[in-house]
Protein backbone atom coordinates (compact mmCIF):
# COMPACT_ATOMS: atom_id res chain seq x y z
CA UNK A 1 0.00 0.00 0.00
CA UNK A 2 1.42 3.38 -0.88
CA UNK A 3 0.69 7.12 0.28
CA UNK A 4 0.52 10.23 -0.62
CA UNK A 5 0.00 13.16 1.36
CA UNK A 6 -1.39 15.80 -1.33
CA UNK A 7 -0.76 19.43 -0.42
CA UNK A 8 -4.05 21.72 -0.78
CA UNK A 9 -2.61 25.04 0.55
CA UNK A 10 -2.75 26.46 3.46
CA UNK A 11 -5.62 29.06 5.62
CA UNK A 12 -4.80 31.76 8.50
CA UNK A 13 -7.63 30.61 11.69
CA UNK A 14 -7.55 32.23 14.77
CA UNK A 15 -5.82 30.66 17.61
CA UNK A 16 -8.80 29.86 19.89
CA UNK A 17 -10.42 27.94 16.63
CA UNK A 18 -6.62 25.66 16.82
CA UNK A 19 -6.94 25.21 20.31
CA UNK A 20 -10.82 25.26 21.88
CA UNK A 21 -10.71 29.02 24.50
CA UNK A 22 -6.61 28.91 24.33
CA UNK A 23 -5.76 32.44 23.56
CA UNK A 24 -2.50 33.21 21.33
CA UNK A 25 -2.05 34.71 17.51
CA UNK A 26 -3.62 33.67 14.73
CA UNK A 27 -1.82 31.14 12.94
CA UNK A 28 -1.54 29.51 9.20
CA UNK A 29 -2.47 26.24 8.82
CA UNK A 30 -2.07 23.47 5.56
CA UNK A 31 -4.65 21.57 4.17
CA UNK A 32 -3.90 18.49 2.81
CA UNK A 33 -5.21 15.13 1.51
CA UNK A 34 -4.35 11.28 1.76
CA UNK A 35 -4.08 9.11 -2.05
CA UNK A 36 -3.58 5.39 -1.14
CA UNK A 37 -3.31 2.94 -4.35
CA UNK A 38 -3.93 -0.16 -3.26
CA UNK A 39 -4.37 -4.04 -4.67
CA UNK A 40 -8.56 -2.72 -4.61
CA UNK A 41 -8.14 0.40 -6.05
CA UNK A 42 -7.15 4.54 -5.97
CA UNK A 43 -8.48 6.12 -2.59
CA UNK A 44 -8.68 9.21 -1.71
CA UNK A 45 -9.12 11.13 1.46
CA UNK A 46 -10.58 14.71 1.52
CA UNK A 47 -10.04 17.36 -0.89
CA UNK A 48 -8.76 20.22 0.29
CA UNK A 49 -10.19 24.15 -0.26
CA UNK A 50 -12.00 25.49 -2.57
CA UNK A 51 -10.14 28.51 -3.58
CA UNK A 52 -12.80 30.33 -5.35
CA UNK A 53 -15.29 29.38 -2.51
CA UNK A 54 -12.81 30.37 0.46
CA UNK A 55 -12.19 33.53 -1.00
CA UNK A 56 -16.04 34.41 -1.44
CA UNK A 57 -17.32 33.27 2.10
CA UNK A 58 -14.06 33.22 4.05
CA UNK A 59 -11.71 35.50 2.90
CA UNK A 60 -10.57 36.47 6.48
CA UNK A 61 -8.70 32.51 6.03
CA UNK A 62 -6.71 34.18 3.78
CA UNK A 63 -6.79 31.49 2.11
CA UNK A 64 -2.92 30.16 -0.65
CA UNK A 65 -3.51 27.97 -2.90
CA UNK A 66 -1.36 27.96 -6.29
CA UNK A 67 -2.63 25.71 -9.43
CA UNK A 68 0.35 23.26 -8.30
CA UNK A 69 -1.60 22.79 -5.08
CA UNK A 70 -5.00 22.04 -6.31
CA UNK A 71 -6.21 18.05 -6.69
CA UNK A 72 -5.82 17.67 -10.18
CA UNK A 73 -2.21 19.03 -10.23
CA UNK A 74 -0.93 16.95 -7.24
CA UNK A 75 -2.54 13.83 -8.63
CA UNK A 76 -0.77 14.34 -11.48
CA UNK A 77 2.37 14.99 -9.35
CA UNK A 78 2.07 11.14 -8.36
CA UNK A 79 1.26 9.93 -11.45
CA UNK A 80 -2.62 9.63 -11.28
CA UNK A 81 -5.55 11.93 -13.08
CA UNK A 82 -9.30 12.29 -12.01
CA UNK A 83 -10.66 9.47 -13.60
CA UNK A 84 -7.68 6.81 -11.77
CA UNK A 85 -9.72 7.74 -8.19
CA UNK A 86 -12.06 4.75 -7.64
CA UNK A 87 -13.03 5.85 -4.37
CA UNK A 88 -13.23 9.57 -3.08
CA UNK A 89 -13.93 9.48 1.28
CA UNK A 90 -14.78 12.44 2.68
CA UNK A 91 -13.14 12.24 6.52
CA UNK A 92 -16.00 15.10 7.07
CA UNK A 93 -17.73 17.46 4.92
CA UNK A 94 -15.71 21.26 6.02
CA UNK A 95 -14.87 23.52 3.38
CA UNK A 96 -11.36 22.20 3.96
CA UNK A 97 -11.79 18.61 2.95
CA UNK A 98 -14.51 18.88 0.35
CA UNK A 99 -13.17 21.83 -2.14
CA UNK A 100 -12.36 19.58 -4.77
CA UNK A 101 -15.14 16.85 -4.41
CA UNK A 102 -17.10 18.48 -7.46
CA UNK A 103 -13.80 17.43 -9.63
CA UNK A 104 -15.05 14.26 -9.33
CA UNK A 105 -18.40 14.79 -10.68
CA UNK A 106 -19.03 12.55 -13.57
CA UNK A 107 -15.48 10.12 -13.02
CA UNK A 108 -17.83 7.02 -11.96
CA UNK A 109 -16.07 7.36 -8.26
CA UNK A 110 -17.60 6.24 -5.54
CA UNK A 111 -17.96 8.90 -2.67
CA UNK A 112 -17.78 7.33 0.93
CA UNK A 113 -19.17 9.53 3.86
CA UNK A 114 -20.68 9.25 6.82
CA UNK A 115 -25.04 8.91 6.50
CA UNK A 116 -24.94 11.85 9.58
CA UNK A 117 -22.40 13.34 8.08
CA UNK A 118 -24.58 14.31 5.25
CA UNK A 119 -27.71 15.08 7.21
CA UNK A 120 -25.94 17.67 9.47
CA UNK A 121 -23.93 19.14 6.34
CA UNK A 122 -27.48 19.15 4.78
CA UNK A 123 -29.10 20.70 7.90
CA UNK A 124 -26.51 22.07 10.16
CA UNK A 125 -26.62 24.19 13.37
CA UNK A 126 -27.01 27.56 13.44
CA UNK A 127 -23.30 28.07 14.49
CA UNK A 128 -21.95 25.51 12.01
CA UNK A 129 -22.34 27.85 9.18
CA UNK A 130 -18.90 28.61 8.00
CA UNK A 131 -17.30 25.03 8.19
CA UNK A 132 -20.66 23.64 6.13
CA UNK A 133 -20.93 26.66 3.52
CA UNK A 134 -19.51 24.61 0.61
CA UNK A 135 -22.21 22.70 -0.02
CA UNK A 136 -20.31 22.08 -4.24
CA UNK A 137 -20.06 18.39 -3.13
CA UNK A 138 -23.61 17.93 -3.00
CA UNK A 139 -23.73 18.28 -6.84
CA UNK A 140 -24.71 16.03 -9.87
CA UNK A 141 -22.88 13.21 -10.83
CA UNK A 142 -21.30 11.93 -7.67
CA UNK A 143 -22.46 9.02 -6.36
CA UNK A 144 -22.40 9.80 -2.42
CA UNK A 145 -22.29 6.06 -1.03
CA UNK A 146 -23.50 6.77 3.23
CA UNK A 147 -21.97 4.86 5.48
CA UNK A 148 -22.32 4.01 9.69
CA UNK A 149 -20.35 2.42 11.88
CA UNK A 150 -16.82 1.12 11.78
CA UNK A 151 -15.82 -1.20 9.20
CA UNK A 152 -12.99 -1.99 6.53
CA UNK A 153 -13.44 -0.45 3.90
CA UNK A 154 -10.97 -2.63 1.66
CA UNK A 155 -8.24 -4.64 2.83
CA UNK A 156 -6.04 -2.74 5.50
CA UNK A 157 -8.50 0.13 4.98
CA UNK A 158 -10.17 0.63 8.32
CA UNK A 159 -12.77 3.43 9.30
CA UNK A 160 -13.34 4.41 12.77
CA UNK A 161 -16.34 6.56 13.88
CA UNK A 162 -14.72 9.39 15.83
CA UNK A 163 -17.42 12.52 16.31
CA UNK A 164 -17.40 15.44 18.29
CA UNK A 165 -15.60 17.91 15.85
CA UNK A 166 -18.19 16.65 13.42
CA UNK A 167 -21.26 14.45 14.33
CA UNK A 168 -20.07 12.00 11.05
CA UNK A 169 -16.22 12.48 11.19
CA UNK A 170 -14.20 9.32 10.52
CA UNK A 171 -10.29 8.76 11.35
CA UNK A 172 -8.88 5.32 8.68
CA UNK A 173 -6.34 3.33 9.81
CA UNK A 174 -3.69 2.23 7.12
CA UNK A 175 -2.36 -1.76 7.43
CA UNK A 176 -2.63 -2.26 11.36
CA UNK A 177 -1.29 -5.26 10.83
CA UNK A 178 1.69 -4.08 8.89
CA UNK A 179 5.61 -2.80 9.99
CA UNK A 180 4.43 0.95 9.89
CA UNK A 181 0.72 1.41 10.55
CA UNK A 182 -0.80 4.89 9.73
CA UNK A 183 -3.59 6.99 11.36
CA UNK A 184 -5.45 9.27 9.61
CA UNK A 185 -7.12 11.11 12.96
CA UNK A 186 -7.71 13.99 10.42
CA UNK A 187 -9.63 17.02 12.61
CA UNK A 188 -10.25 15.12 15.87
CA UNK A 189 -7.40 17.69 17.07
CA UNK A 190 -5.64 20.11 15.13
CA UNK A 191 -2.00 19.63 16.35
CA UNK A 192 -0.10 17.02 18.37
CA UNK A 193 -0.04 19.50 20.74
CA UNK A 194 -3.16 19.66 21.42
CA UNK A 195 -3.71 16.04 21.08
CA UNK A 196 -1.63 15.65 23.76
CA UNK A 197 -3.51 17.72 26.18
CA UNK A 198 -6.89 16.83 25.06
CA UNK A 199 -7.57 20.03 23.47
CA UNK A 200 -10.51 19.80 20.32
CA UNK A 201 -10.99 22.45 18.05
CA UNK A 202 -12.77 25.45 18.64
CA UNK A 203 -14.82 24.65 15.83
CA UNK A 204 -16.89 21.52 17.04
CA UNK A 205 -20.62 20.05 17.14
CA UNK A 206 -20.42 18.62 20.78
CA UNK A 207 -17.49 18.92 22.92
CA UNK A 208 -18.58 15.48 24.76
CA UNK A 209 -18.01 13.55 21.74
CA UNK A 210 -14.39 15.52 20.95
CA UNK A 211 -13.10 13.91 24.56
CA UNK A 212 -14.31 10.16 23.41
CA UNK A 213 -12.98 10.58 19.80
CA UNK A 214 -9.69 12.17 21.33
CA UNK A 215 -9.05 9.25 24.00
CA UNK A 216 -10.09 6.47 21.03
CA UNK A 217 -7.64 7.98 18.62
CA UNK A 218 -4.78 7.78 21.07
CA UNK A 219 -6.05 4.07 22.15
CA UNK A 220 -5.95 2.86 18.40
CA UNK A 221 -2.37 4.54 17.85
CA UNK A 222 -1.10 2.60 20.80
CA UNK A 223 -2.93 -0.77 20.55
CA UNK A 224 -1.55 -0.89 16.98
CA UNK A 225 2.01 1.29 16.90
CA UNK A 226 0.41 3.51 14.72
CA UNK A 227 1.87 7.12 13.39
CA UNK A 228 -0.87 9.63 14.22
CA UNK A 229 -1.36 12.18 11.43
CA UNK A 230 -3.57 15.12 11.95
CA UNK A 231 -4.84 17.69 9.10
CA UNK A 232 -3.61 20.91 10.69
CA UNK A 233 -0.26 20.89 12.23
CA UNK A 234 2.29 22.98 10.13
CA UNK A 235 4.90 21.91 12.36
CA UNK A 236 4.83 18.38 11.85
CA UNK A 237 3.31 19.02 8.24
CA UNK A 238 6.81 20.69 7.45
CA UNK A 239 8.96 17.15 8.66
CA UNK A 240 6.24 15.11 6.55
CA UNK A 241 6.90 13.46 3.44
CA UNK A 242 4.80 15.13 0.37
CA UNK A 243 3.85 14.45 -2.83
CA UNK A 244 5.11 13.04 -4.96
CA UNK A 245 7.05 11.65 -2.35
CA UNK A 246 5.45 8.49 -0.20
CA UNK A 247 5.14 6.09 2.35
CA UNK A 248 4.74 2.41 1.59
CA UNK A 249 2.83 0.84 4.22
CA UNK B 1 -42.17 40.94 44.97
CA UNK B 2 -38.98 43.49 45.36
CA UNK B 3 -35.74 42.52 43.60
CA UNK B 4 -32.35 43.56 43.35
CA UNK B 5 -29.19 43.41 41.40
CA UNK B 6 -26.20 43.01 43.77
CA UNK B 7 -22.84 43.98 42.22
CA UNK B 8 -20.00 41.38 42.65
CA UNK B 9 -17.25 43.11 40.39
CA UNK B 10 -15.70 41.94 37.28
CA UNK B 11 -13.34 39.83 35.82
CA UNK B 12 -11.86 39.95 32.16
CA UNK B 13 -12.62 37.09 29.01
CA UNK B 14 -11.50 36.34 26.03
CA UNK B 15 -14.11 37.84 23.05
CA UNK B 16 -14.27 34.31 21.77
CA UNK B 17 -15.77 33.71 25.34
CA UNK B 18 -17.97 36.46 25.31
CA UNK B 19 -18.97 35.12 21.89
CA UNK B 20 -18.09 31.61 20.57
CA UNK B 21 -15.61 31.91 17.50
CA UNK B 22 -15.88 35.53 17.33
CA UNK B 23 -12.64 37.43 17.57
CA UNK B 24 -12.33 40.55 19.15
CA UNK B 25 -10.48 42.02 21.92
CA UNK B 26 -10.51 41.11 25.64
CA UNK B 27 -13.84 42.50 27.64
CA UNK B 28 -14.44 43.39 31.59
CA UNK B 29 -17.62 41.87 32.26
CA UNK B 30 -19.55 42.25 35.19
CA UNK B 31 -20.61 39.84 38.03
CA UNK B 32 -24.05 39.98 39.93
CA UNK B 33 -26.75 38.30 41.96
CA UNK B 34 -30.10 38.78 42.35
CA UNK B 35 -31.74 39.27 45.62
CA UNK B 36 -35.41 38.90 46.01
CA UNK B 37 -38.28 39.68 48.57
CA UNK B 38 -41.07 37.66 48.35
CA UNK B 39 -44.08 36.69 50.63
CA UNK B 40 -42.41 33.38 50.69
CA UNK B 41 -39.14 34.55 51.69
CA UNK B 42 -35.77 35.97 50.32
CA UNK B 43 -34.39 34.36 47.68
CA UNK B 44 -30.96 35.07 46.80
CA UNK B 45 -29.76 33.62 42.69
CA UNK B 46 -26.10 33.21 42.30
CA UNK B 47 -23.01 34.58 44.70
CA UNK B 48 -20.54 36.16 42.55
CA UNK B 49 -17.09 35.38 42.66
CA UNK B 50 -14.64 34.40 45.84
CA UNK B 51 -11.88 37.02 45.15
CA UNK B 52 -8.89 34.74 46.58
CA UNK B 53 -10.04 31.58 44.41
CA UNK B 54 -9.80 34.33 41.22
CA UNK B 55 -6.66 35.07 42.62
CA UNK B 56 -5.08 32.06 43.00
CA UNK B 57 -6.14 30.09 40.38
CA UNK B 58 -7.61 32.56 37.14
CA UNK B 59 -5.37 35.32 37.92
CA UNK B 60 -5.64 35.96 34.12
CA UNK B 61 -8.94 36.91 34.54
CA UNK B 62 -8.35 40.15 35.95
CA UNK B 63 -10.74 39.82 38.75
CA UNK B 64 -11.70 42.81 40.52
CA UNK B 65 -13.98 42.73 44.05
CA UNK B 66 -13.91 45.71 46.73
CA UNK B 67 -14.98 45.02 49.69
CA UNK B 68 -18.52 46.92 49.36
CA UNK B 69 -19.10 44.25 46.37
CA UNK B 70 -18.91 41.43 48.23
CA UNK B 71 -22.16 39.12 49.07
CA UNK B 72 -22.53 40.79 52.96
CA UNK B 73 -21.69 44.07 52.02
CA UNK B 74 -24.70 44.08 49.12
CA UNK B 75 -26.73 42.68 51.13
CA UNK B 76 -26.12 44.96 54.34
CA UNK B 77 -26.86 47.63 51.41
CA UNK B 78 -30.42 46.70 51.01
CA UNK B 79 -30.71 46.18 55.08
CA UNK B 80 -30.29 42.17 54.87
CA UNK B 81 -27.60 40.12 56.67
CA UNK B 82 -26.74 36.56 55.40
CA UNK B 83 -29.12 34.78 58.28
CA UNK B 84 -31.61 36.37 56.76
CA UNK B 85 -31.63 34.63 53.29
CA UNK B 86 -34.07 31.51 52.99
CA UNK B 87 -32.92 29.84 49.65
CA UNK B 88 -30.10 30.60 47.78
CA UNK B 89 -30.43 29.33 44.13
CA UNK B 90 -27.79 28.24 41.86
CA UNK B 91 -28.41 28.96 38.15
CA UNK B 92 -25.40 27.00 37.37
CA UNK B 93 -22.08 26.22 39.63
CA UNK B 94 -19.59 27.98 37.62
CA UNK B 95 -16.68 29.90 39.77
CA UNK B 96 -18.88 33.59 38.84
CA UNK B 97 -21.60 32.51 40.57
CA UNK B 98 -20.79 30.66 43.52
CA UNK B 99 -17.93 32.55 45.24
CA UNK B 100 -20.09 33.44 48.11
CA UNK B 101 -22.37 30.28 49.03
CA UNK B 102 -19.95 29.13 50.94
CA UNK B 103 -20.47 32.32 53.61
CA UNK B 104 -24.18 30.68 54.07
CA UNK B 105 -22.89 27.47 55.43
CA UNK B 106 -24.55 27.49 58.66
CA UNK B 107 -27.55 30.07 57.93
CA UNK B 108 -29.96 26.78 57.51
CA UNK B 109 -30.58 27.89 53.83
CA UNK B 110 -32.22 25.54 50.95
CA UNK B 111 -29.62 25.66 48.35
CA UNK B 112 -31.51 24.80 45.37
CA UNK B 113 -29.67 24.12 42.29
CA UNK B 114 -30.20 21.46 39.57
CA UNK B 115 -28.95 17.57 39.92
CA UNK B 116 -27.50 17.45 37.13
CA UNK B 117 -24.90 20.78 37.42
CA UNK B 118 -24.44 19.40 40.98
CA UNK B 119 -23.42 15.43 39.49
CA UNK B 120 -21.28 17.43 36.85
CA UNK B 121 -19.39 20.11 38.61
CA UNK B 122 -18.02 17.10 40.92
CA UNK B 123 -17.24 14.64 37.85
CA UNK B 124 -16.68 17.49 34.77
CA UNK B 125 -15.48 17.37 31.49
CA UNK B 126 -11.76 18.30 31.15
CA UNK B 127 -12.54 21.47 29.21
CA UNK B 128 -14.63 22.52 31.65
CA UNK B 129 -11.96 22.56 34.36
CA UNK B 130 -12.09 26.08 34.92
CA UNK B 131 -15.54 27.05 35.21
CA UNK B 132 -15.92 24.49 37.87
CA UNK B 133 -12.87 25.14 39.77
CA UNK B 134 -14.51 26.55 42.46
CA UNK B 135 -15.59 23.94 44.82
CA UNK B 136 -16.19 25.91 48.04
CA UNK B 137 -20.16 25.19 47.84
CA UNK B 138 -19.52 22.01 48.09
CA UNK B 139 -18.97 22.42 52.38
CA UNK B 140 -20.31 21.18 55.21
CA UNK B 141 -23.54 23.63 56.75
CA UNK B 142 -24.95 24.07 53.12
CA UNK B 143 -27.95 22.00 52.34
CA UNK B 144 -27.82 21.36 49.03
CA UNK B 145 -31.63 20.89 47.76
CA UNK B 146 -30.62 18.92 44.09
CA UNK B 147 -33.84 19.84 42.07
CA UNK B 148 -34.59 18.71 38.27
CA UNK B 149 -37.59 20.27 35.46
CA UNK B 150 -39.58 23.20 34.98
CA UNK B 151 -41.21 24.54 38.35
CA UNK B 152 -42.53 27.30 40.43
CA UNK B 153 -40.01 27.35 43.43
CA UNK B 154 -42.27 30.12 45.29
CA UNK B 155 -45.28 32.14 44.39
CA UNK B 156 -44.17 33.40 40.78
CA UNK B 157 -41.10 32.55 41.13
CA UNK B 158 -40.38 29.52 38.17
CA UNK B 159 -37.57 28.17 37.25
CA UNK B 160 -37.11 26.53 33.61
CA UNK B 161 -33.86 24.47 32.27
CA UNK B 162 -31.99 26.27 29.99
CA UNK B 163 -28.82 23.33 29.65
CA UNK B 164 -26.19 23.95 27.14
CA UNK B 165 -23.94 26.54 28.61
CA UNK B 166 -23.72 23.86 31.29
CA UNK B 167 -25.70 21.19 31.36
CA UNK B 168 -27.95 21.98 34.77
CA UNK B 169 -28.25 25.47 33.91
CA UNK B 170 -31.48 27.30 35.02
CA UNK B 171 -33.54 30.47 34.37
CA UNK B 172 -35.74 32.57 36.39
CA UNK B 173 -39.13 34.05 35.54
CA UNK B 174 -40.67 36.27 37.81
CA UNK B 175 -43.90 37.38 38.32
CA UNK B 176 -45.16 36.45 34.62
CA UNK B 177 -48.99 37.68 35.20
CA UNK B 178 -47.21 40.68 36.89
CA UNK B 179 -46.73 44.29 35.02
CA UNK B 180 -43.45 44.06 34.77
CA UNK B 181 -42.33 40.27 34.26
CA UNK B 182 -38.61 40.07 34.47
CA UNK B 183 -36.51 36.78 32.85
CA UNK B 184 -32.98 36.45 34.47
CA UNK B 185 -31.35 34.31 31.59
CA UNK B 186 -27.87 33.68 33.67
CA UNK B 187 -25.47 32.39 30.99
CA UNK B 188 -27.45 31.02 28.11
CA UNK B 189 -25.92 34.29 26.28
CA UNK B 190 -23.45 36.83 27.87
CA UNK B 191 -24.89 40.06 25.91
CA UNK B 192 -28.13 40.93 24.48
CA UNK B 193 -26.26 41.24 21.10
CA UNK B 194 -24.99 37.60 21.47
CA UNK B 195 -28.81 36.85 22.24
CA UNK B 196 -29.70 38.45 19.17
CA UNK B 197 -27.59 37.02 17.27
CA UNK B 198 -27.91 33.59 18.50
CA UNK B 199 -24.50 33.23 20.01
CA UNK B 200 -23.54 31.01 22.79
CA UNK B 201 -20.50 31.64 25.17
CA UNK B 202 -17.44 29.80 24.27
CA UNK B 203 -17.16 27.76 27.37
CA UNK B 204 -20.15 25.60 26.99
CA UNK B 205 -21.12 21.72 27.83
CA UNK B 206 -23.35 21.28 24.79
CA UNK B 207 -23.79 23.56 21.92
CA UNK B 208 -26.77 22.06 20.48
CA UNK B 209 -28.59 22.12 23.89
CA UNK B 210 -27.45 25.60 23.94
CA UNK B 211 -28.97 26.64 20.59
CA UNK B 212 -32.50 24.96 22.08
CA UNK B 213 -32.09 27.28 25.39
CA UNK B 214 -31.49 30.46 23.25
CA UNK B 215 -34.78 30.24 21.46
CA UNK B 216 -36.70 29.08 24.87
CA UNK B 217 -35.57 31.99 26.56
CA UNK B 218 -36.81 34.51 23.51
CA UNK B 219 -39.54 32.53 23.84
CA UNK B 220 -40.44 32.94 27.33
CA UNK B 221 -39.84 36.42 27.02
CA UNK B 222 -42.14 36.88 24.34
CA UNK B 223 -45.03 34.99 25.61
CA UNK B 224 -44.94 36.85 28.90
CA UNK B 225 -43.31 40.37 28.14
CA UNK B 226 -40.30 39.41 30.00
CA UNK B 227 -37.52 42.05 30.04
CA UNK B 228 -34.50 39.61 29.70
CA UNK B 229 -31.42 40.31 31.71
CA UNK B 230 -27.99 38.14 31.00
CA UNK B 231 -25.15 38.11 32.92
CA UNK B 232 -21.86 39.49 31.86
CA UNK B 233 -23.33 42.50 29.84
CA UNK B 234 -21.46 45.11 30.97
CA UNK B 235 -23.34 47.89 28.57
CA UNK B 236 -26.43 46.52 30.18
CA UNK B 237 -25.26 46.32 33.61
CA UNK B 238 -24.41 50.12 33.53
CA UNK B 239 -28.06 50.86 32.72
CA UNK B 240 -29.66 48.43 35.05
CA UNK B 241 -30.86 49.72 38.46
CA UNK B 242 -28.28 48.17 40.92
CA UNK B 243 -28.75 47.46 45.02
CA UNK B 244 -29.84 49.42 46.94
CA UNK B 245 -31.85 50.59 44.02
CA UNK B 246 -34.69 47.58 43.24
CA UNK B 247 -37.31 46.84 40.73
CA UNK B 248 -41.00 46.17 41.91
CA UNK B 249 -42.35 43.30 40.29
Amino acid sequence: MRVWLLDNGSIVIEHTQLMWNVPGPQVRIPVYSVLIESDDGLFLFDTGIDLDHMNRVLPFELPEQTEAQTIPAQLAACGFELGDVTTLVNSHLHIDHVGGNQLFAGTGVRNVLHAKELAQARNHEPFEFFGYSDHSWDCEGLNLDPVTGDFELAKGIFLYETPGHTVGHYSVLLNPGGSKPLLFAFDIAYTAAALEKGIQPGFHNNPHDGVLSIARVKSLAEEHGAEIFLSHDMDAWQGYTRAPGHYDV
